[in-house]
């Protein structure tokens, strides 16, 4: 990652002297100037700027501007950001803001505000309605995703009057990017673009020119799928439409992009017990909330791993060489199952593998770790010979180290597609799985061996 | 994740089917019907089933698909077997294909397949001037990544004429969804929609309807920047320039998501040792290529642990209960330690945090660490005197834990920042640092601790 600036950002010192000059705009009573200087800058930067100020800071410069500033600048912030910021300002406002903003942002600004508040600002709204309709759908599937603002033209227009009803409908920029074609019932039956009626002659229908047997969603279709979808057919934008088949709104790239970075960062985080929602500048409760939890379960599992190792007292005792290379058997595997298992968790997020794979994966991962096996037994068995000059300690630690790197491989991939199989998310926790197994086997196989084939011990 | 499909898409047994049929129809060396049957589905579909036919069968396929149909395919393939399946087609098909795929994709596929071959087919296309410039840049940064056929308009231009100069220049549908406003030079200076150009006035100016002060990035951009700015600022496309400010061609952001995926899905892997390039459905031999050097390496480092284990030989000769709690003191340190580097890794990827946070992160996860190596310490303390009723045991090993938890915390963030500060990438191989330190340290401190203070040793 190189640091050079080749682009037309405001680089980030820029940033940070703004924001210093507006806290002592703010400091000094003087919020319409920090105001004034702040709307100076992109929506996103006054996001993130707003984002590190303090909260009386936040209050001031937000009672200074005006609506539609605000709506523009929580629609660049995360939602909880957007959430806390909004309880800064009085319903009636709020409801004002929310009034500028798309719907499917308002809506998703009063899934995470307190119930009591939400219902009180969608009282005042004017768009209370298509806003109210959209909280019914969950956050994560295509409904909740998608704006409602899209463009439907009847197909059998003729291409001059659809010309002209997208003239007179006053439609934003955005829902001019693509356009949708629906019969008399409202039913999606194509998808065309603007340049589709600009450049064709203008006594040609809408159906003429559309692109028809388009790809679509219904409401209820999971964003992950909706992700998939839209990169492997290259959409800017992703038809959605209810049982019927009418067309209620659709999902745009700009918002995929967020969910692709989102949900690779969750699946990375969920992987090794970090909820998935955690970001740096969480307060340390939440954090805690969000750790612990796995973190007491894996004492659990590495107790477990203790006790192993306490059936095996009498061995210990007798050859304490033996307690040397714990940590190398165990900490092989580990990282082998680690290996494995991220490859498949990730796999299967982006749609590369699914059940009928498992044979072949497993023929692979179980083909390599045998390979790898051997190699890094051999290295090891000789280092092993040459520091403790011991032919039977040195075959029982290389033994062991092949097996468990295919006890690991097993593991990698059984555990996550088995949890995929009983529809647990294959990405919860699953290291924690497969470590328990590698640590339980793993010292089961290495001080196994230990006990019935090492001469200092029989 | 669920697995109902709610969508417009072949459910993955449809597409089995047809494979099937596809297969048995080139099996029985009838390859026309086999690529008509191939043609009837969408492109993406169409390449998925290309890719899991053996060699042969790719081989007859190809040579009953026309060069338009084969530039459809390899546009949807990953780019390694985009080359692998031009290596079955001669070297004049091959530029015939090329010259109907965009050029960013046949430079793409050209810098993937052996350099002479590469120079052979080039030579041939009618397309070589602009695709041989596209191979000048690399692969994984702004001039790599854009495509070179955008529409750029001169500012004074009005309205109507840029219609015209439109309609004339029959560019694709794709460079007509972002237009570019240019000044005499072909710098850029603006950006517009075909929309602005609908729905204004004739006699007004392109520079009348632009929006200026566009954002841009240079050729030499890297394409994680770039996906930042993408996603930061909305954009449908990014604009490129050269030096001089001269328009060159953009980002479209369907490309995007993909680097986002795949961006994230690198890091996950680089952070555990797998290649970042390394998919599921590889050869063994790459596989082994892409994880081996990292199991070497870990091996010495766990080596290092059992060496430091081996200091405390006489330690554990005398009171082998000791070795029980091995694995919990490093399993526990191991999993902390990879939560927050994973945490850490992540935000600097996703441009949430850089070395100016260095002092409040380490605080915040320092602070979490002795929190929960609290909590932690007690549970554990407690179940270690009700097994072994031993306090003194009790008590190291639940100190032992809160001084791990700090050292693996401190660990998480300050490896990654340190390597990002000498200008490593965070993600390369940062896991097996952190465990070693918490092996090595882990095991000091818990060795150490057990020798100065258990009353069954001293």
């Amino acid at each position: 990652m190189t640091e050079e600036r080749t682009s037309s950002l405001p680089a980030p010192e820029t940033l940070e002297e703004l924001q210093a000059a507006i806290e002592a705009h703010l400091d000094a009573g003087a919020p319409m100037i920090a105001a004034a200087e702040l709307e100076e800058l992109r929506a996103p930067d006054q996001a993130e700027l707003v984002s590190e100020l303090s909260e009386p800071g936040q209050q001031a410069l937000l009672g200074a501007l005006p609506a539609e500033a605000i709506a523009d600048i929580i629609e660049h912030l995360e939602v909880d950001e957007a959430a806390d910021i909004s309880g800064l300002i009085d319903v009636n406002r709020m409801a004002a803001v929310l009034d500028t903003s798309p719907p499917e942002v308002a809506a998703d600004i009063l899934r995470h505000v307190d119930w009591t508040i939400a219902s009180q600002v969608l009282a005042r709204m004017e768009d209370r309605r298509t806003v109210g309709e959209l909280l019914l759908y969950p956050d994560d599937d295509a409904g909740g995703l998608m704006t409602p603002e899209v463009t439907g033209l009847r197909e059998n227009l003729t291409v001059g009057m659809a010309l002209s009803v997208l003239r007179g409908a006053e439609a934003s920029r955005e829902s001019m990017r693509q356009l949708y074609a629906i019969d008399q019932d409202g039913r999606l039956t194509g998808v065309l673009e603007l340049s589709d009626l600009v450049f064709a002659g203008p006594e040609k229908r809408v159906r003429d020119v559309m692109t028809s047997d388009p790809i679509f969603v219904e409401t209820g279709t999971d964003q992950e799928l909706c992700a998939q979808i839209m990169t492997r057919y290259d959409l800017l934008a992703l038809p959605v439409v209810d049982r019927e088949g009418v067309l209620v709104g659709a999902i745009s790239v700009e918002d995929l992009v967020e969910v692709a970075r989102d949900e690779a960062t969750e699946d990375m985080f969920r992987m090794f017990g970090i909820g998935g929602e955690e970001r740096t500048g969480e307060s340390i409760l939440a954090s805690v909330r969000s750790r612990l939890p796995w973190l007491v379960l894996n004492l659990g599992t590495v107790l477990l791993a203790g006790f192993v190792l306490s059936l095996f007292d009498d061995t210990l005792e007798k050859a304490t060489i033996v307690a040397i290379f714990i940590p190398v058997v165990l900490g092989q595997a580990g990282i082998a199952g680690t290996q494995t298992l991220t490859l498949i968790v990730r796999s299967i997020a982006l749609g590369d593998v699914d059940q009928g794979d498992t044979g072949s994966l497993l023929r692979h991962e179980l083909t390599l770790s045998v390979m790898q096996g051997l190699v890094v037994a051999v290295i090891l068995g000789l280092v092993v010979l040459a520091w403790q000059q011991d032919v039977s300690l040195g075959l029982v630690v290389a033994g062991a180290m092949v097996i468990n790197l295919v006890v690991a491989a097993a593991g990698g991939v059984l555990v996550p597609l088995g949890m995929r199989a009983l529809r647990i998310d294959p990405a919860a926790s699953s290291a924690v799985v497969v470590t328990t197994l590698t640590d339980v086997l793993g010292l089961l196989v290495y001080l196994g061996l230990a006990t019935a084939f090492l001469t200092s011990i029989s």
